[in-house]
Formats: C-alpha cells, structure tokens, sequence
C-alpha cells in the first residue's frame, strides 16, 4: 500500500508529532504522520494554555526557528498575558489562554498546508529495523511502511494506564485508547524503559460556577502574542477566575487518601514535581491552609472549564465532594473527573544531541517519550527531531542548539546529559544564561541559523532583519547625541534621580534605572527619531533592553565565551574512560555511560567534578 | 457524586442522543448527556453530509418540531442542493454537505446552550432496574446515576467489531473503543438482540487527486437550507466531484475476494442494501460495468476527501489497489482505508410507538440501536424518544406522529410494527401519503404540535403562522381575481398552451401544467400583489404547489382520513389473539408478538391480511 519510501515518518500528532512532522516536510523530506486518531491533531490534553515562566520563552524560540507552536497559538488565543513584566527582561515570559477546539483545528489547518506531509490514521505497534538501522514502521493492521528515518512522539500512549481512586484501565487520554507493541519492541533491541505518571483535574461546567465570589484574572491591557509574524494580537479577550482551596476542602480530600492510587502504593512511578496533584500538595504541604486554584475557560464559547491546581486521582466521589467545598464551586457539575495516567518512557541519555537514539540509527525520540512535560518542551523537541531527522537522511550536519543559544539547548543538553528521573518541565533557573535568552530576542539569536538550514523563511529572517537594524540605530542614536541639562532634568528631577549640570551622551542618563523609554520618549529629539525612522513597539523595547541590561549581557556573554572554549574539546567518540584511572569510578562510570561529546558537556554530567575534568583536559593534551 | 435523580439521562452523543437530549431538555427536563467522549459530540462518523430523498425531509420535520439537525447543519454547511427538483414536489429533497469538524462544534454549542442539560463523560457500562422499571446508569468507574427515564443511543459502539480484510478489532469508530455490557444486561432481562453492520470507505487526501478528469458537481445556484428560522443561506459553496469505477477497478477488487470478510463469512450480519460496499456492488451487479463514484470535500479548509460510494472492508491493500485505478484517483493517497463495522442492535419490535420498551418501563431506545442506518433516521427518532421520555415522567400523554402525518410516523411504525432484519433506510416509497409529507411544508404539518408540546418555540409558530396566512391569502387571489384574455394570451402561446376567449378566475390557467409561478409573475397585477403583501420565496412556492397540486393532495387526504377511522379503532393492550382461532396461524403468532396498539397498525403487520382484520373488527364490535 505504501509503495514509496518515506524520509521521515512521524508516529504521534499531539505538539512533539506535530512540530516534527512540520519541521522535516518544511525542509523537503516526504513526511507522513501516522496518529491513531487524525481527528485528535494537535489536542491540548491537559490545560488550554501556551507558554507560562520558561516555557513561553520557549514557544518564542520555536516560532524564531520555523515551528507552529506560536501561530497556533495566537491564532486560537482567548487571552493573553506577559508574566513577571514588574521583573527583568529575562524573566518576561509570554504566556496565551487558547480554545482548546480552535487551537486543534489550526494546527490541523496548518500540516495540511504543507506539501510534503501526507497523513495516516492508524496505530503503529511495530518497528522495522535492518541492522542497526530503522526502516520503516509497522502498524497494527500489519501494514509495513518504509522510510529512511522515524521519530517517536508516543506522548502518554505507550501502555498508558489510567487510575481514578481504586479504579485503573488502559488508555492514551481519557476516551482513547493506549498504544501497546512499541515499549517491548524497543526494550528488545536493548533499550531501558520507565514508567512515569502525569495528572489532570476534573472537568466542570461553568455554568454551575459562582463566578461573583471568585477574584477575576484577565488577560493584559495591551496584549502581545507569541509569533513574530503577522499573527493576530486579541482585541477581546475572556477572564480566567482565582479561588482557592480551605482546610475543610482539604480534609473531605483526606477522606480519599486510603483509595488513592498515589498513597497506597499503585502507582509507583514519579509525577511532574512542579505540577502535583492537590492530594500531593496538601500532603507535602501540610501546614498550609489554602492552595490557589485557576478557573480557565476551555474556549469562547464553550461552558467547559478547566480547573487549573486541582489535579487528582483520588476517588470521583471525592474529588467532588471537595470540589464543591471550594468558593464558588458550591454547585459545581462535573464534565469528567480528574485523573492520574501512567505511561511509558525511555531515560533520555540514551538519545544524541540530535534526539536520535544511540542505539538505532534514524531512529529519534521526542517528547514526553523522553521524560519531559509539557507541551512547549515537547514541540521543541519535535521541531528538533524533524530538523535533525531531516539533516541525517540528507546527510547534512547535525543542528544542536548550544546552552547559551536557546533554552531549547539548555533542555536537551539537560535531557540527554543528566536524564531525568521525574517529568523534566523547563524552568528559568535551569539556563545559566537566561539573560542572553529572553523571549524579546529568539529571533535575533535564532532566525538567522534557521534561515541558512531552509526552514525560517525570507519573510522571517526580514522582518527580523529590520527590527535589528532598526533597534541597532536607535541604539546608536542614544549613544550619539547628546542632551543639554536643561532638557533632561524636569524628567530626571520627576523620577528622583539626581539632575545633570552638563551636557552630555543620552546613552548615560537612559542608562539609569529610574529612567524608561517613555521618559526618553517625551524629547522631542526622541520622539522625532522614532517617528521619522517608523521604529515599532518591539524596536523600542529592544533598545530600551539593550540600553539597560547591555552591562549584564554582556557579562553572560564572556561567561559564555569561556565555556564555549570548552564546548569546542571534543571528545572522541566511544571512548573508554575506564582507562583513566586517576577519574573518580563514578566519572568513569558515568562517562562511559553518557559518551559526552565535549568537555562542557562533560562537565555537566552529574557526578563529574572539576579535578575530573582536569583529568580529561590534561588526557586530551590541553 | 450525582446525588440529584436526573429526569432523563441520554446514553450518547450522536446524532440520536443530541436531539434526544435537546428535546427532553428543552421541554424542562433535567436532562443528563454521557457519553463516552465528549469531544466527539454531533460527529459525522460516516460521510460529511445531511438530507438526501426522504432524509432530506426528515431533517425538516425535525427542524419543525424544534430540533437542532437542520440548524447545525445550515451553519455548517459547505454545498447545498434541493435534489429532485424536476419532479413533483413531494419529491423535493433537500441534502447539504457539510464541515464535519464545524458540524461537531456547532452541535456542541449548541448542547452547551440548553440551560437543563447536563453532559458527563463516561462508558455507561449498566442500567440500573428496579422491579420492571429503570432507575438510572452505571458507569465503567462504578459511578450510580439515577435518573427516572433513560434513552439508550449507543449507535455502532455496542460491542462494536471493525473489519478490515482479515483483520478485526473491537472498536466503536475507527480509532474509538467499542461499549461493552449494555448488550449482556439487555438480554438478561429477556430483549432479544441480533447484529447489523454497515461500512464506510476510504479517507484520502485531496491534493493527491486529479479534479481536472473528473465531472464537478456543484451545489444549487440558488441554494436554500434546512430550517424554517432564520439561519445563514450559503453565498459561496465548495464543489463535489463525480467519477467512476471500471472493469480494470472491478477485476482489482476481486483479488481482496478471497480475504472479504463479506464473501468468507466471517461477517454473518447484514448491512444497509441501498448503501452496499463496492465489492458488494461488483458481486451483485456484475453485469455493470462502472459504478459512480462521489469525492466529497469534508470541510471548507481540510484537504481530507470522503470516497462516496466506496465504502468497503476488502484488505487495505486491495483498497488502494483499486482506488488507484479509478480516474483522477491515480495518485491517491490514503489518511486511512474503510472498514466495516459490526454491532448489537435490539429488534424494534420490541419497542411502543413512544420508543420505550415494552419489557423496561421508562426505558428508551433510539437510532442505530433500533436497526436503522443514517443520520437523520438516528436523529428523528432521538428527538421523539427524549419527547416521550420527558411527557412519560411529567404523566402527560406520549407524543406518536401518525403515518400522515410525517415521515418521522413512517419510520417509526415501520420500525416497531415490521421489525426490520437489515439496517433500515428512509425511502419516499415506504410512505403511503408521499404527497402530503413534502419538505416545503414540514412545519405547517408539525410546528403546531410541537408547538402545542410546548417544544417549538413562539418564533417558530409565528413564522409558520405568516407562511400560511400569507400563502393563504395568496391563493384566495387566485381563486377570486380574473385574467383578461388579452393578459394572458402571450403567456400560454408562449409556453404552446391553448390561448383563452373569455375572462376567468386565474387559478385555472395557473392550474395548467406548463403555466408556472414565474409566469404568474408576469402579469402586473400580481407582481404587484406580491409586492404590497410582502411575500417571499417560500410563500410563492408555497401557493403555486397548493394551485398545482391540489387534486393529489386532497385525494391522499381523503386516503389517509379514510385509514384513520381504522387508526382509531383501537386494540386493547396485551390482547390475546390466540384465542381467535379465525385468524390465520401466522396473523395469531405476529399480533402476538406486536401487540399493535390499533386496527391500522394490525393491518400493517407483515403476515396479517385483509381477512384477519376483519376478524379483528367484528371481535372489536366494529
């Protein structure tokens, strides 16, 4: 039936699949998708939201190279928000409340559109492997579909195992059905697997909520978006809701606690730490008095609603019971109940950079295969996988992102350097240099690498292109010209800031932290220059970045630099390090393990000390 | 967790279950929607369309008694066309292709809109019964829900089987889990059930098709739409394409023979004969050489293709095989191959004219359920098994639409007094009184039913109420106001009609055959009358079938009054015919069995002849 050979097949379409598949047809190879369910194409199957702390900054990334994440997501958004604005721009992180039905349906729109994807509904159960090499997969109904290259986005499908209280039954997501045949088969070729568990709340009819007693979150005055295209920025938006939990709440949950999966010891695998489920929280939280909960809604028009900090597997009587202790959820009607499902995984380490296992050729993971959570850290991997795949069949070099380049790098770096023992989700705190990675400059650090591969398009790189000319000559204008004292120190003396006697570069005082763009906006030298040049918002706020935190860009830059120089030692690959005995066992161990490609890399690994590194350096003649 | 007793719970969200919880809700009931997936509410599981002969008017019976069907589909169609519209009126049928991913959503909206409906996603996987009445639901998760009535549509999922070549899986849709344990309970408490299938063809991609070879089929120029309110009318439509099948297509299909399901027996069910496989068509008419085959757009935007004409459970291989041969289909690429599908049906024998079974008070079974095939055949009889479930535990009487009344009646007495053996399909020749059930006036027929019901809404009976008034007074014209001969002359000699000598009433060369409305129109007077009074296309339309047609219609009226004496003669419940030995052995055993609620649904039993009947009349006294 499937005569030709694809390039690359892509098993999965939630964000890994469906930025994979993207990526790899973008950049010429015959790709097809292969789903169970082509109706359930980019589904959001936990809460409807985009972005958030790190995560947003990686949506941005993933936009800059190419990817779909951020125009889907604008193009679906019900509201939008950049967190921690009060704090640096390295903290800035966009994050999008989207209907859950529209988000699919355009990220469906979108793969349809490109030319060199085809699409086919079916469940792949089975791998076919030549040597050491993959060449095809095999679906359930026996079909055998050939191709040069294969990436795994199984998300919770491999043997997914719901629980609900003492209640447990196969399945992928609540509705459909879990995928069996690959877990054992990659287990077989001598790959180590795991089980991990993920969670969901209840789902509510929002009809039943008390909305008046609930505090309201809406989305920002002047919304932003995530796409440095053209997408639409919101001009309505809905509110989300706050409330929060009590302690009757978190007694009636108590009563679960016995029928609770987590507790009595069926499920054993780890949950993602920093989304724990409320028994989780009140349990490892037990001197507080209260947990927020977010009320989203699911789209514009539906009455389903998402109950965000209320995830559980305990009982369904249970949940609900407490549920309806909650302010505001007096009432409340279920739509479904919350649930815990546990799922296959592979530990990373035993992927490359490239997210291509180390031990099948052309065969790569991504996503939550992988140990990861989230959908901005799936899409990513995806987008890498397709790009990678598409390279190796081409047999073109590899494209890794560097820790300093993209927190797509800091992720995967991470994954397959120290793997991870619990659903790995991106935090700011895990990039050494998150002030070079800010959501404002993805496409400065990344557009241009992704044009020269084929996939940013002109456009892209373009637009990208003018806002760094144009930030760059307002810059320059800054640091040009010159103000006279009496111009600046009605604004200076407004934000109490010591006055000027002389003239002197503008650059100085803008530098100061009581100083904004919109003071310097208010001289008409400035203001002039920005109209007679048509600088935008986003150019205005590049320079302002750029005018205040060049001291500290520039500090992570150098640090940067230096470990780049350690990035550049290459290690041999398949060396033994069991030859170096002056290394620690563990390092050795360790090494060996993980082959690091390079010395940076090896110095992450966890385990590794300086004095190995020393070792290392000496052996490798530096 | 559900501790409120629910009025009516509706067992799935299809299009039976949608309008059966549409209605119940809307008459007041709280009304309970579960339902395996409550993403796949309102899904069109076969193709992407709506109407079609009979089916076509059933949609507007629904519509006029304040059903959903033909408003989601009007908001979401993509083609319109009223087929027929060469022959008579009672003819006129209205069909729609639609968005399927639109259609589900708008569905879902609109479910969502309904104040007393409530929706929760689960398998219901038992009944509760008390004595011989049901209480409620149980779900998979053991979940209790109590409920006074309950309406099963469980559609293909009841124990469901797909088939594909030799393989077969269980399975509700394809890519959905089948329902298990209504069926077992079921018989339990003595239904007899039996199994049916139907099949569906291939999903393909529409950019891998050559349209330039094939014949398009665009919708009407002047399209119209399904409900009687104000809902939008297309002003562009996509086209659908026409093809065909050849000998070299036939001889491909053959190969698969041997590993047919159909032919090797291991499907013993039957499926819908007017809707037969391809491979079912080539065996029975082996004679043709070509079948036709329709390329059905599923959406505005998706580039997935329905194959009309197609559906088949030959081995994927053979599928492809032989689609590719089919013109324009050269390149075909598939998103996946048909299947057929096998199921649990209860024999509708079993049911009241209510659609509540005669062994379970409060008990309701609609669509697929009952052995019919369709979606406006589902959801008719969902929208009178949530009506009859809502006036049964308000105490009020049932609601039973009479064989003149509708084809809803039609389909219903058909169903319960015939039984059926193959999946039962709406024909225009199963309704005796074809002339009076016409598309133009399902709401004059049935909007003040419903209306008196308390369903329909003042909107609705309004509109309805101007449509006849105005109709009326119309026709009042032409019956009253007299034509020159000079007026009129150059219409008939236009239209080669014999010309006139003398004034007369208009209606009687309006009576005329060639003489149409269009040439009424001509004449000033008229026009003009047509102009003060405001009236509109469905009211001119309206008139001239009243002038045209009147002879028929007042002779099938005479029909229908004349069998409704019979209608009224009715037959005591639980009557034991065996006692009279003057009817026929098999009229005894089948009234039996029946248990016709009159003389005219006696009359309508397969196996009873005129003879019994009057047995049956002289016992009654008549």
């Amino acid at each position: 039936m499937f005569q030709e050979m694809y390039d690359v097949i892509v098993v999965g379409g939630g964000h890994a699949g469906a930025e994979a598949a993207a990526a790899a047809a973008n950049l010429g190879s015959k790709t097809l998708l292969v789903t169970m369910n082509l109706q359930t194409i980019g589904q959001m199957s936990c809460n409807p939201a985009m972005g958030g702390i790190a995560k947003g900054q990686i949506v941005r990334e993933i936009d800059a190279l190419g990817g779909y994440s951020g125009i889907v997501s604008d193009k679906s958004a019900i509201q939008f928000k950049m967190l921690n604005k009060s704090k640096g721009p390295a903290m800035w992180s966009p994050r999008a409340q989207n209907d859950r039905m529209r988000f699919a349906e355009e990220w469906r729109l979108a793969l349809e559109g490109i030319p060199n994807l085809d699409f086919y509904q079916e469940m792949v159960s089975g791998l076919v492997i030549e040597g050491e090499r993959i060449v095809g997969v095999r679906t359930s109904l026996g079909v055998e579909i050939k191709s040069k290259s294969v990436v795994l986005t199984n998300g919770t499908f491999l043997n997914g195992l719901i629980h609900i209280g003492e209640k447990q039954f196969g399945g992928g997501r609540a509705g459909e059905r879990a995928a069996t045949g690959i877990t054992e088969e990659l287990m077989e070729l001598g790959f180590e697997s795991g089980r991990m568990k993920t969670g969901t709340p209840p789902r509510v009819d929002g009809r039943s909520l008390d909305y008046s007693v609930m505090i309201p979150q809406p989305g920002d005055k002047r919304p932003e978006k995530f796409s440095y295209l053209n997408t639409p920025v919101l001009d309505i938006q809905r509110d989300c809701y706050m409330t929060h939990t009590s302690l009757e709440v978190h007694s009636l949950l108590r009563e679960g606690f016995d029928r609770s999966p987590m507790f009595n010891g069926r499920i054993k695998s780890l949950g993602p730490r920093y989304c724990p489920s409320i028994e989780d929280k009140i349990n490892r939280f037990a001197d507080k008095d209260s947990h927020q909960i977010f009320v989203e809604p699911e789209g514009w028009d539906t009455v389903e609603v998402y109950v965000n900090g209320f995830s559980t597997s305990l009982p369904e009587d249970i949940q609900f019971k407490a549920l309806r202790s909650v302010k505001g959820f007096e009432n409340v009607k279920f739509f479904r109940p919350g649930y815990a499902i546990e799922y296959d995984y592979f530990p990373p380490t035993q992927l490359k950079h490239t997210l291509e296992t180390k031990l099948v050729e052309n065969l790569y993971f991504a996503g939550q295969i992988n140990g990861t959570t989230g959908y901005e850290e799936a899409a990513s991997q995806g987008m890498m996988a397709g790009i990678n795949a598409h390279l190796k069949v081409n047999e073109k070099d590899p494209f890794v992102l560097q820790r300093d380049e993209a927190y797509i790098g800091v992720l995967i770096d991470d994954l397959i350097t120290k793997g991870t023992e619990e659903p790995y989700r991106m935090f700011t705190s895990r990039a050494e240099y998150r002030t070079l990675l800010r959501q404002d400059n993805a496409d400065l650090r990344l557009t241009p690498r992704s044009f020269e591969l084929g996939l940013a398009g002109e456009n892209r790189l373009k637009r990208m292109e003018e806002k760094q000319s144009k930030s760059g000559l307002f810059l320059q204008f800054f640091k040009e010209t010159s103000f006279l004292p009496e111009e600046i120190n009605p604004i200076l003396e407004n934000v109490n800031s010591s006055l000027v006697k002389q003239p002197d570069k503008m650059f100085k005082v803008f530098s100061r932290p009581q100083v904004t763009m919109a003071h310097m906006l208010q001289l008409d030298k400035v203001s002039s220059f920005v109209q007679s040049n048509e600088l935008d918002k986003e150019v205005l706020e590049q320079t302002e970045i750029q005018v205040k935190y060049s001291g500290y860009i520039e500090k992570e830059k150098a640090n940067a630099d230096k470990l780049q120089r350690l990035e550049n030692v290459r290690i041999p690959s398949n060396f033994d390090y069991s030859q170096l005995k002056s290394l620690s066992f563990e390092a050795r161990e360790k090494l060996n393990a993980i082959q690091p490609v390079t010395i940076a890399q090896a110095s992450r690994v966890s385990g590794v000390n300086p004095s190995d590194i020393s070792v290392l350096l000496v052996h490798l003649g530096r």
